[in-house]
C-alpha cells in the first residue's frame, strides 16, 4: 500500500502532510472575509473574486469564471405571531424562494399535520383559509438518511397547502438540533398554484406550538414578511491542474460556492470549498497528475443546482472527457467510506482506491456513490461519480441555520478529509483506466 | 433517617412522589401560556395572573399580590454590521436597559479589549470615537463560577468604555456556549457619563469579529437599535401555607416571576417557580405545616431585583419573623449540595436537613450560603438563609438567551429537585429552632 502511495504521489506522503491545514486556513478566510454569500448577491460576487484570486495564489494552471442567470432571492423582516390566546413571538425563518406578505400580514388560525403526506390527504374544508403547520421531525444518523423523508414538507409543502386553500405555511425546521434555530432552504412552487408564505420554525418552536395547539386548537397566528427576488448573474469558478500526460481526460472535483444567509455556509459549503481547492494546490505541488484534475465550484447550488445545471449545458460536448466527478457537500465530518460508480471492469480499481485510503479509517462502499448534489447532474448524464462518505451525524444541527459558522469545524476532522482527498484525486488522475467500463 | 422524614413530613414519602412532575407541569404551563415576560409588559402582567390564580386552584390559604413601580424596557430592532473591509451581519442583543440609536445608527472603528479590566487601564486617545469590544470568554463549571468574573463587562462596560468617548459597546455573551445566540442581562449607567448604546454578540460571532480584527485592524462597524423605556407597574405574588402552630413565623421560599425577553425565561426562572409553587402546594396535602410557608414570586428580578427590594422595604417590620428563606434561580439541574447560613448553635440542624436530603445525592456544604439573588436581598438585612445548590454545568449555555426553552428541561432532574425543596422546607416549617442563634 505505501508503495502504491508513494508511487501515485510520485513522491512521500510528507510534504502534503506538512501543509495539513491548508483547507482549513481556506475555508477559514472564506468564511472570515467574505461571509454569507446567497447566490445573486453582493457577497456571492465577492465570493467568485475570492476564489479567482485565491486559485491564482494557490498556482493552479488555468482559473476562469462561467457566468449564469440565476434568481436573487432576498430575505426581508419576519415576524410569526401567536396572537390568540397565548400571544409570544416564535423563532421562524423564511424557505429559500418564499414570496413575502402584505403589510398587514396574514392571520389566519393553525390547522396542523404531521406530515405533508398526512396534509396532501386532508380535506379542503379542513384547511382553507388557515395556517398549515406541517411538525414532522427528523431523527439524525451518520449518512443523513432521514432528510430526504422530511425535506418535502419544505420543498413541497406550500404547493399542497395553497392547493387545499391554505393561506401559508410554517414547517418544523428540518434539522435534528433542539437548539432554537430555524432551518431555512429551498422551496417551489407550481404554475396556477397560488403562491403562498412559507416559513420553519425552530425545533423548539415546534414544541411550544404542539403544546399551544393542544391546549388552543383555535389559536391564532400571524405572520408578517417582506421577501423579494431580482434576476441577477453568478459564476461557477473553475480551475485546472493540467495533466502531464493526458491534458483533455477530466477529474472534476466540485463543491459550492455559495451558501445560504443565515449563517457563514463553514459546513455547507466551505469546508468543500477549501478541500477540493487544497487537494488541486497540494497535489500540484507534489508533481503534475497525468490527467487534468479541474475543480469546480459552483454557483447556487442551494437555489436548485443552477450553476450545476449550467455547467453541464455549457460543457455538454466534453462530457465524455470526463473521467470521473466527485464533491464534497456534507460538513466536516470525518470520512469513514469511499463510494464508487464505475463500471464493472473497474470495481478492482474502486478497491485499490479505497486500500490506499485504508490507513485513514476509510472502508469500501457500494458501487452506487450519488457523488453530491452538483455532480449529480452529470451523474445522471453518465460520468463516473465517486464520493468519500463523511460521518453527518452532526450536520443537521447547523445545516441551513444561523449557527453554520466556522467555530464547528474540527481541525483535525477536515486535515483527514484533506488526506483522502488527495490520495483519492491523485490515484484517479494518475490512472488510465476508463472508468465507464 | 426514614423515621425522621416520616416525623417531619407526618407521612410516608410516597404521596409526594404520586405527584412528582408537579413543578414540570407548572413551568410548562408558565412557559407556553405565557412565554416570555419581561417586567413591565403585558405578558409579566398575564405572569402575575396565573400566578395567582394558579396559587388559588393550588390550595394555597391566603394569595396576595404587592405592586411596585419599575422601568420597563423594551427592545426594539438592532443591527450590527461590518461596513469594511468585509461586510457582514453579526448576530447581537441589546444588553438590557441600553440605550438605542438615532435612525442613522452609530458608525465607527472598533478597539478590542480582552477585558474590562484592559479597558479601564486604557487611554483615551485608544478609545475616543470608536466602539469598544470587550472579548473575554467564560468557561462553564458546575457552579457557574466565572459568570461572576465575566459579568463586569455587561453591568459596567457601556460606563467605562464611555468614560473614554467610545460611541458605543459591544461585549462577547456571557455565556458556555458556542451556539450562535447573544446573551442579554442587565446592564447599567451612571449619571454625568454619556449612555452609550451596549449589545453582546454569540460567542461564534465574537471569535468571527476577532479574526476580522487581526485581518483588519480598522474595521468599521455600524450599530442600529432602537430600545425604548418607560414607567410601568409590576407585582410580586405572595402566597402562604398557614402555620398549624407558628403561624407567625415565616419560612419563605422564592423564585422570580419575570424572565428575560428573548426565551420562555424556563430554565431562567420557570423551572425556580414551579418548584416554590409545588413544594408549598404538595406539603399541605400532607398536613398543615407548623410555621407558616410562604411562597414569593419576585417581579423583576432581571431589571435588578427591583420586586426583591419592593419586598424587603414593604415587610421590614416583620423581617424578625422571618424564620429562613431561600430562592431556586439556578436553572433546572439536579441539587447537589445544601447550604446553610444559620447561627452556630444551629448547625447542627443544617446537617439534620442534609442527611433528610441524602438520599436524593446531596451533600452538606459550607454554613455561607448565598440563598438566591432576590432573597440575598434579605439575607443582607439578617435573615437566615439556605441554598439547594444545582448542578449549573450547562446553566450559562442557555441563560439570557432565546434558547431557554421549556424542552431544556429534564423533568427527572427537576423530581429531584421538587423532592428536595419538600424534604427541605418541611423540616424548617415543622421545626421550632431559632435559626438566627
Amino acid at each position: 500500500m505505501l508503495t502504491l502511495t508513494t508511487l501515485l504521489l510520485g513522491l512521500t506522503a510528507l510534504p502534503v502532510l506538512a501543509n495539513d491545514q491548508l483547507a482549513y486556513q481556506l475555508t477559514e478566510e472564506l468564511t472570515v472575509e467574505v461571509g454569507p454569500r446567497i447566490a445573486g448577491s453582493l457577497a456571492d460576487a465577492k465570493a467568485v473574486a475570492w476564489a479567482t484570486n485565491k486559485f491564482q495564489l494557490l498556482g493552479y494552471d488555468k482559473v476562469w469564471t462561467e457566468q449564469f442567470n440565476t434568481p436573487f432571492w432576498q430575505r426581508g423582516n419576519a415576524r410569526l405571531e401567536i396572537i390568540s390566546p397565548y400571544p409570544q413571538s416564535l423563532v421562524l425563518t423564511a424557505l429559500g424562494g418564499s414570496v413575502g406578505t402584505d403589510a398587514e400580514g396574514i392571520t389566519a388560525s393553525i390547522v396542523m399535520f404531521n406530515s405533508l403526506e398526512d396534509l396532501m390527504q386532508a380535506k379542503r374544508e379542513e384547511v382553507l383559509g388557515k395556517i398549515v403547520f406541517i411538525n414532522k421531525a427528523m431523527t439524525k444518523d451518520k449518512v443523513g438518511s432521514q432528510y430526504g423523508k422530511v425535506v418535502g414538507a419544505r420543498s413541497k409543502g406550500a404547493v399542497e397547502a395553497a392547493r387545499l386553500g391554505a393561506k401559508a405555511i410554517i414547517i418544523r425546521s428540518v434539522g435534528t438540533s433542539n437548539n432554537r434555530f430555524a432551518h431555512t432552504g429551498k422551496m417551489t412552487y407550481e404554475d396556477n398554484i397560488a403562491k403562498i408564505p412559507a416559513v420553519a420554525i425552530s425545533v423548539p418552536d415546534a414544541i411550544q406550538l404542539t403544546k399551544i395547539i393542544a391546549k388552543a386548537p383555535e389559536a391564532k397566528l400571524r405572520l408578517n414578511m417582506e421577501n423579494h427576488t431580482q434576476d441577477a448573474i453568478s459564476h461557477n469558478v473553475i480551475a485546472e491542474i493540467t495533466g502531464s500526460e493526458r491534458p483533455d481526460e477530466i477529474v472534476l472535483i466540485g463543491a459550492h460556492l455559495d451558501s445560504w444567509d443565515q449563517g457563514t455556509g463553514a459546513l455547507d459549503d466551505g469546508a468543500g470549498v477549501g478541500l477540493v481547492m487544497a487537494t488541486g494546490a497540494l497535489i500540484k505541488k507534489l508533481g503534475q497528475p497525468k490527467r487534468t484534475i479541474r475543480v469546480v465550484l459552483y454557483g447556487n447550488e442551494e437555489g436548485g443546482l443552477v450553476g450545476a445545471r449550467a455547467y453541464a449545458a455549457k460543457h455538454a460536448s466534453e462530457l465524455a472527457k470526463h473521467v470521473v466527478a466527485s464533491e464534497s457537500d456534507f460538513g466536516a465530518g470525518r470520512i469513514w467510506q469511499f463510494d464508487s460508480k464505475f463500471g464493472p471492469q473497474s470495481l478492482g480499481f474502486a478497491k485499490e482506491i479505497q486500500q490506499l485510503l485504508s490507513g485513514h479509517g476509510i472502508a469500501l462502499g457500494p458501487n452506487k456513490a450519488f457523488g453530491g448534489p452538483d455532480v449529480s447532474v452529470l451523474a445522471a448524464l453518465g460520468v463516473p461519480v465517486v464520493s468519500l462518505e463523511q460521518d453527518g451525524t452532526d450536520y443537521f444541527d447547523f445545516h441551513h441555520t444561523p449557527n453554520d459558522t466556522f467555530d464547528k469545524i474540527d481541525p483535525a476532522a477536515l486535515a483527514q478529509n484533506q488526506q483522502a482527498w488527495i490520495l483519492m484525486t491523485t490515484a484517479l488522475a494518475n490512472s488510465t483506466i476508463d472508468l465507464r467500463k
